[in-house]
């Protein structure tokens, strides 16, 4: 996704133009609509024009331009033929008769089919035929799907109406709406792949990483609480190095906050007080992060989003101990539709006002979800650790294992992208770039999430 | 709830007192920890101090005060009688037995055993002893909890671990996000209870009706986009008329948005340009209300929160059409967990930035819980529709009916609430009010969602 990304941060004016009078934009990117709807809403505000100040402060800023749309044809080209192949090997509709063949008696497939008929859930976007029109505006995990195909039951659910009615999960916990089930496999698949440290950290949940994002500003952001009526005090500036992910601006600025406020590129910014985003991976480019900014006066803060820092993406070098660390399932797993995300958090003050704003927000996060993302990344973990009733349960000898489907994929794909690059001898993407990385134990080379 | 609502908002400054310092009030409720969490952040802000401006403001509101926290005591009391009993009657930990011995089939048995063990899901909050403090301070539905259990696989869902994992549900729909069989279960129900308009409106789903609420908030704001920076324009008033639910000012302000900020009362409120919530029956105190505001400017706009307008709480007399009406699981059926509310909209540009909100806030919203809403939305309209395939498949003649079970656990609370007022003597409750329901067909009396 990331170099989609990339596609939609530098054309995103031209799909404003088109997208303006759009219905709703039902088919267009989470990431670009926000960038979109933004513009909508104030287009000549200071941060979504951002990116096109960005190349006049900065000359290198315009080959990255033009490097950046071809790349993003080139990706989706890739993309679409992948997505092809992989619609006409499943196509979405075939899932009723699976349902019922693969039952192993009558009253489950009775169920089964119930289940099926009365809920056949919607597939996501239209299979993608030759008559599609190429959008460089959007990624979406579908790719993960045929790896969950083959998990078959082991990441499955099963939800009785009368449970998890309650809005509570654990009172004892500082996030009391998290499932501790979901806390458990968090903490173990952190511990399985080594990406981030775990220990001494509280697990929040939240509807999606970009609810958690939300609730860091909220819980880092200065509190005015000795002001009267709540309006003295400067909103404390957002700030992030560029090129960055196009999303941080909108979801920063959409409700003109009078505790946030969107203040551009890291590397530009002059203040000492401010919140600085450190996306790493970083999206779009896939570039390794680190914090930039040094606050002398000590009002500074970072938060990491490490949506991508999982082996199918990047050598995984070092595990990560920031005070707020950022994850989703949508990148992890490929699970998007069940919008769930993870803070690790390392301040209980933080996390206790972090945890307030999904209370103010939404009143805590979906329980269905939370028991779903459990099961799922404990079938990755286990996947990697062998254990004995696992081996029982598993057909093949060796469990499906996530990470090495999506590196597999990753470098399929990327090798395309670059042979269609090389080809066309118009353009260049990034050098490739390697490490040796401490979870797959091999020397492998950076493929930023395009997914 | 509404009940409960009345004591949270009535001592909510004590609650603050005692709970300022908490940890992170995992033991708290929904509701009143809106305003706690927000009275940390200012507790001088104008909103949060607006209910104890009310009793100086409105001579009346001093004797509906005390009535208030005695009621609360009286409802406390009534409701932990029931809860020992619900508790001791369907423990949570006997869900393991119930699963198993209820199975049809070996395979079944074994994948729901499994389920079973490594998915338990959390209880909600702990069983309710003879130790338990009573707490003034929240509600949570897990009245309806009796009532799932058996309706048996009804309302039970089964999510593959490949199954919508793409962010879309229907790129046709302005809200690109929905699952179409919750679209179709939502206008069902309201078609089956008579409730709600459903023809020519849009239906929005939001995690909770509380994110859809902030949807309607930022989509009816006044669109400052023509003013450079985004800072121009003052915030439109939001308003309701007091006693109101102790969410609204939390919510509306607790990120001190430039685009809307709560003004309080709306029966003292003395502009033109606003945006009036009605609350019907009203929350906390199960009032039928209508708009008090009428725009000269056309300035003014409403949404209706109609989350207690179910046949279990009050009389359906009409089939309310207004332009933004908002529902939730949490109070019509009881999934408070599941956390999926919806809107009903007249207005398709208004619609569309309601989604546009949802997705910058979330990106959409869980799609294992808008299946599983969907699914029990369905199973509640069989209980009222007879459909020959649904005659075969329930086990009893009459398949089991949520709304005469609400209304029979309703009447019985209240019954238990006028008995322990009336015994005191010390103070009143209104007194009790009853209308014929569309719905059922029989004069029944109003009562306020105790849950």
């Amino acid at each position: 996704m990331a170099a989609l990304r990339v596609g939609t941060r530098a054309v995103e004016g031209r799909f404003q133009a088109s997208n303006g009078g759009g219905g709703g934009g039902g088919g267009m990117a989470p990431s670009s609509r926000l960038v979109a709807a933004h513009r909508e809403a104030k287009p000549r505000s200071s941060h979504s024009a951002a990116p096109w100040k960005l190349p006049r402060r900065r000359g290198g800023a315009m080959p990255l331009w033009r490097v950046a749309v071809f790349a993003s044809v080139a990706l989706n080209v890739a993309t679409l033929a992948l997505l092809l192949h992989h619609y006409a090997t499943s196509p979405p509709h075939h899932y009723h008769d699976a349902g019922l063949t693969t039952r192993s008696s009558d009253a489950a497939a009775h169920r089964r089919a119930r289940t099926a008929s009365s809920m056949a859930p919607s597939t996501g976007k239209p299979a993608v035929t030759t008559d599609s029109v190429i959008n460089l505006d959007h990624g979406d995990p579908t790719m993960f799907e045929e790896f969950w195909r083959e998990t078959g039951d082991a990441a499955e659910v099963v939800i009785p109406g009368w449970q998890t009615m309650s809005y509570f999960s654990d009172v004892t916990n500082v996030c009391w709406f998290l499932e501790p089930e979901l806390d458990r496999q968090v903490r173990r698949l952190h511990r399985v792949v080594g990406n981030a440290a775990v220990d001494g950290y509280h697990v929040l949940v939240g509807t999606g990483s970009t609810q958690l994002f939300m609730a860091a500003l909220y819980a880092l952001a200065p509190d005015h609480s000795a002001a009267a009526a709540g309006d003295a005090g400067e909103p404390i500036s957002v700030v992030s190095t560029a090129p960055y992910y196009s999303s941080y601006p909108a979801v920063t600025d959409f409700l003109r906050s009078g505790l946030f406020r969107w203040a551009g590129d890291a590397d530009a910014f002059g203040g000492d007080s401010y919140i600085e985003l450190v996306c790493s991976p970083n999206n779009p480019d896939g570039a390794i992060r680190e914090a930039v900014l040094d606050s002398k006066t000590g009002n500074g803060r970072t938060v990491h989003d490490l949506a991508y820092y999982w082996p199918q993406y990047t050598p995984i070098t070092k595990r990560a101990a920031h005070d707020i660390m950022l994850f989703t399932v949508s990148k992890s797993t490929g699970h998007a539709g069940t919008r769930i995300g993870w803070a690790l958090v390392k301040d209980r003050a933080i996390a206790r006002k972090m945890t307030k704003f999904v209370e103010l927000n939404t009143i805590g996060v979906s329980k269905d979800s939370q028991m779903r993302a459990a099961k799922v990344l404990a079938a990755v973990s286990d996947g990697y650790e062998r254990r004995p009733e696992q081996t029982k349960e598993t057909k093949t000898a060796t469990p499906p294992r996530l990470f090495d489907f999506g590196r597999r994929k990753m470098v399929e794909r990327w090798s395309m992208l670059r042979a269609a690059v090389a080809a066309s001898g118009i353009f260049s993407l990034p050098e490739e770039t390697s490490g040796f990385c401490n979870f797959t134990k091999v020397t492998a080379a950076t493929n930023p999430g395009m997914i």
